[in-house]
């Protein structure tokens, strides 16, 4: 019997870490499904549909909320994101677990929707001004821009508390430690692993035979 | 401001391994401490009161018992055992964590008690086989001894499903791994991090500052 996969989210401001560290754990355990997201924004020099993100017009994005195609929905700058249902929905009847790199709304209706297969996380900056210079380093983006994520940031942070876990990302490798930690602990709580009932049947059958 | 200590709860049938993994865990993490429980059973040869066990006699068991200065207690093979109640909490708001090697009855009642601050693990044998071979190993014990221990076992096994965690010991160092990694992600709730509020406080203050 296969376990249900979970649902592993990952929200923190922009910044955060929170990208490099989803690719890290990404790559140390390729079972796992990163969860693409709709997006109505346009896409940047580089992006690749179906990639970094599905893009889509506003009214494909609306169709497909309308008829609950979207496991959560939100608009942020204007423009919405969303996460579709159906890629998660397979996965974890495959057993596999998806990440989710999403923000604060994202990631209560996702909790909402699926309760106890959720498993959250909250990377919060060591500093402000580290927020600020890893934004600034990017390069990409104008002041304003970036001021704006700043203000995007600090609402972000208040959320901090609906999460299952924090982490303090002051040196990627440790929290890339425990992001790795929290994943197999929680593989090992035991609605998780529901081989078990089987093989506690296989024990009792050797009592009996004794 | 320091977390309260957790209580962790490790249970198994007797010879799954549960004594070895505790001993290892508070080894790793001195901090840690281990909950002598209070027995009316008469010590072993080489038992040193205080060590394995607090040897007391019935009368005085009792009246720890109507003081409700017991945590937990039950009765097994006609012998009491219980948890001292005072040490226990004495450790939680040190901040220090404390673990348990008690029935599923003991633990039980813990959790009963103690709720959110409790972290329940229960360790399988590999096979009856396994169970039945590391308790003749131990070379101490009669036939009969063992027989009533095995039947036990069985008892204790038919709980497994109460626990959190579930490992399954075929390894003892994979399964010291997994302990490991259980207590350190539990560390990182958000419940157990109360200097976040702190943080999180700071990290606004930054904000305002700009």
């Amino acid at each position: 019997m296969t376990r249900r996969g979970l649902l592993l989210i990952l929200s923190s401001p922009s910044g955060a870490g929170k990208s490099t560290l989803s690719r890290m754990l990404m790559a140390w355990d390729p079972t796992m499904r990163f969860s693409v997201s709709a997006t109505t924004r346009k896409p940047r020099p580089g992006e690749v549909d179906g990639r970094e993100y599905w893009f889509r017009s506003r009214e494909a994005f609306q169709a497909m909320v309308d008829q609950g195609q979207m496991l959560e929905h939100a608009e942020v700058f204007g423009n919405f994101y969303g996460s579709p249902r159906a890629p998660v929905e397979a996965a974890m009847q495959a057993g596999t677990d998806t990440v989710f790199d999403i923000d604060w709304q994202g990631g209560q209706q996702v909790k909402q929707a699926m309760r106890g297969d959720v498993v959250s996380i909250f990377i919060l900056p060591p500093s402000i001004a580290e927020l600020d210079r890893r934004l600034r380093t990017r390069g990409q983006d104008s002041d304003e821009v970036i001021a704006g994520r700043m203000a995007k940031s600090r609402d972000e942070i208040s959320h901090w508390a609906e999460y299952d876990y924090v982490l303090v990302n002051d040196d990627v490798e440790r929290s890339f430690d425990n992001l790795k930690t929290i994943l197999t602990a929680e593989r090992l709580k035991r609605e998780r692993q529901p081989q078990l009932s089987a093989f506690v049947r296989a024990l009792n059958e050797e009592f009996e035979a004794r």
